[in-house]
């Protein structure tokens, strides 16, 4: 009883947190059809700014700290990264009217991060005076890499497996196609034009590559340069009087953005399956409860602190934002980006940011208070 | 004597002021033909923050004060608002070749409301460090609305007198054009147009969509919204680490801006009546001396302070840069926009800013001193 | 011994501070393939708010100090930008497979400041706590201009005498235009028509007109603004809330992107002659030795700071990326860009800001410690 009220006490003192009330400002004005806009560049450089300052954060404090007490929970964020993968295929991939590449690619996009959510994540443990290792921000690739790699394998797997078994039951293939579309396919014609191109030796699929990809993107990018020079160079007095200060603000902002972007994407969502909606509600605390429990054993064997259980379990609640759906675009083309992106930002963010930040730091809260 | 030496000392410390300093360097930069250029992004965003943060101020004052001294200043407010207009109707729409609708729609602009002009009020009187309530700045909307809403309906129903009066004197109608188009009028044929397609009965000009239109303006959503988090939220760390202290170097930036603007549009002025320059340069004195002597009524009875009369009259002599002329252009098709936009941006502003402000700010410390 | 282990120290030390760590960081997440993009507005903002900080902060010093310490200062900036284009004129326009008014054009770019190479010298000075006169920012447009007239007169004078021995080598003209272009020489067509369409009287350079579009371009304008601002009018409470404390972190977005932009660049170099790469090495280093040495002599007999000898060097080691290239192209419309932009972003740039700047800091706290 005691933990229940502690736990909605400390939720609705979250949601007045600038960060969260940014949010929920964006979709009000949104919903009220404000004609407020935040013009693209500033958005892109307020990216840019956010996640250089994690990246110098994480950098400066792994130069400080010892390394060996990242190794278990960078662990845990593969592991959830990949097994988020796998939840959406053997769950979301199972339920009708979802096509099976389409489930893949959202629980990669559900699985990799959101620089944003987890900037959020860090703010409200800031201001709920809650204290996390620094260098938790440098655990935002270890999770996004392996989904996004696992995502775009597994979906690749899938489709030559059906495509070997269309090619034996050729007889059948043209009522198949048929059925296809019936059943709401988004058009396979382009994956099916790149296999033929491909003879089947070339069918497996290279990592490297989609690796290589995800680290160039705007987000990683930014990230693991704000790292390099963090670890490597003594850019503190930039840091102190610049990207430090700033980020608070900038966060806001970019919530407020984040609010009227969902918003305008709800009405995508009519347009796939409405299982999506289920999923992009309930994913979120359940990829988030995972994390949470993985990083409950760092806490008991490694000393791992209950911010940094937090952090792990926002990063895995988030879906990506940025990097992602380039990378998936470019890795699964035969995916649906309407059923993927818009699940993730209509639902996904809001509810990962709205709901689930204030959720696990309660739960931290209820349990370690 | 004292009064007078007092007042002009005053005034010409205030030109040095960053904030008019800024403005007069744009427009003597613009004069020199500088190729300086602020990205419009830029310029939007500035605003967006500037806005915010006065609905923030204006929130977070509004929760900790009475709510009752407000209700005088924005009955003013709301009365300066709608007068300006009529004073435009009345004295301006008399001129030779000056054509009704223009005057009124220019009449709804200079009583509508700028917010950099109320910004640089606000910053002037911090920086002469005079004190007013600091939800002086939600009076905004209070000026603003009541303004362009009757500036509209004021319109329409001048339009619809003089739609039926031709009607009825359909045998003159055709020299009627004819005459209008020698005196320099706008074609009206988009009015008529639009008029055609209504049957009488729906010629009564709807005042809540005007309302609507205005609260969803990008400046007005940005100062409401930031009023209801700073009403309903915990803002207070964003706000001292952010929107308050970029405020007056973001504020400097869209003065230089507004002066290079102002220089530029000064060309279009030569297009239209003349009047238009007497009216714009007298007109932000007159509507400031009446918002100031109704906030001298406030001062005594409910103990308004000073500054606050200030930026009463500081609101009432601006013209809407913003949210003002896209509302204008629809609710008052006919009219023509180079008179009322140029007017306004080419001399009403930087009269208001440059020479109103110094003005009202050295009446009130030659009174109060 | 002392001294070049003095010397080595402080090179290392120095490239571990925010400002060069940033620059390289650009170029290598550039090599890398980063697709992280900083947009174009920011840049221009930012380039707005270095140069206006660094006006601002030229003109409250010139308003607090003796004029007269900055005359040799300003006439040793003069001479080096007058020289910069002569030394070009003699040594690269003689080497093989280059062109004559190329040379002078880079040249001229080289003895043209870069505002942000400037910026960098001046916050690597503050960071490693060396003193310097505040108002050696304003030294900018005394070696700027001279160096972008100096350019464009040379270019007409020499391009003209060409011309005149063409018209009397008539007979000659055909065969030595069809050795023009074999050499890899730039079509002279422009030119000849330009100078077919004036009579010999008109073909003297006007000075004025190439003073007066240096002093409109954005970076010359803002820094002029801010400097007169800091002069004339009280714009310390904008400076110390925003301008100054601002500075250091957007320095280091900008030399990122500068980093970035070099590695981009250096592609177009493969077309021009590899002279140039040569130059653009050496060339930085020669020029500030020059402007280090007449510096020393203003610091033996009037005082000047070491500090003021490290700017007066830096800004001569830097070459223009923002005034200076449309100036040119105006003022030589026969010289080929790729050739003088190119080897001054791609080469130019990254040597004054990361080597230079070390180099005669370094060299500074040698000879003064």
């Amino acid at each position: 009883m005691d933990f229940v009220s502690l736990f909605i006490t400390d939720f609705i003192a979250q949601l007045q947190s600038p960060t969260l009330a940014f949010l929920i400002g964006g979709m009000i004005i949104a919903a009220l059809g404000s004609e407020l806009v935040i013009p693209e560049s500033i958005c892109t450089i307020i990216v840019f700014m956010l996640l250089t300052k994690i990246g110098l954060t994480g950098g400066i404090a792994i130069r400080n700290s010892n390394l060996l007490d990242m190794v278990l929970p960078a662990l845990f964020a593969v592991i959830t990264g990949i097994g988020v993968v796998f939840i959406a295929r053997y769950t979301l991939a199972k339920l009708p009217k979802v096509r099976t590449v389409d489930a893949i690619a959202t629980g990669g996009l559900f699985g990799a991060v959101s620089g944003s959510t987890m900037a959020a994540g860090l703010t409200v443990l800031e201001e709920q005076k809650i204290p996390f290792e620094a260098w938790t921000g440098a655990l935002y690739p270890f999770m996004d890499i392996p989904a996004l790699v696992t995502a775009i394998v597994v979906a690749n797997i899938y489709l030559n497996k059906r495509k070997l078994k269309e090619s034996g039951d050729s007889a059948m293939q043209e009522s198949f196609s048929k059925q296809a579309v019936a059943a709401g396919d988004y058009p396979t014609t382009r994956q099916e034009y790149l296999s033929q191109q491909k003879d089947p030796g070339e069918n497996k699929v290279k990592i490297w590559p989609i690796i290589e990809e995800s680290l160039r993107g705007p987000a990683l990018s930014a990230m693991l340069l704000g790292l390099a020079l963090g670890l490597f160079t003594q850019p503190e007095s930039v840091y102190k009087s610049f990207y430090d200060p700033a980020f608070r603000g900038l966060l806001s902002i970019l919530m407020l953005v984040m609010g009227m972007e969902a918003w305008s994407r709800v009405g995508e969502l009519r347009k796939v399956a409405q299982w999506y909606v289920v999923y992009s509600v309930i994913a979120p605390f359940i990829h988030g409860l995972i994390a949470f429990g993985l990083g409950m054993i760092a806490h008991y064997t490694m000393n791992f602190s209950m911010g940094g259980v937090v952090v792990l379990a926002v990063i895995a609640s988030s879906s990506s934002d940025i990097s992602g759906p380039p990378t998936l675009r470019a890795g699964i083309p035969s995916a649906n980006p309407s059923a993927y992106i818009g699940a993730s930002t209509a639902i996904g963010t809001p509810v990962a940011i709205g709901l689930c930040i204030p959720f696990f730091v309660g739960l931290a809260q209820a349990i370690g208070g």
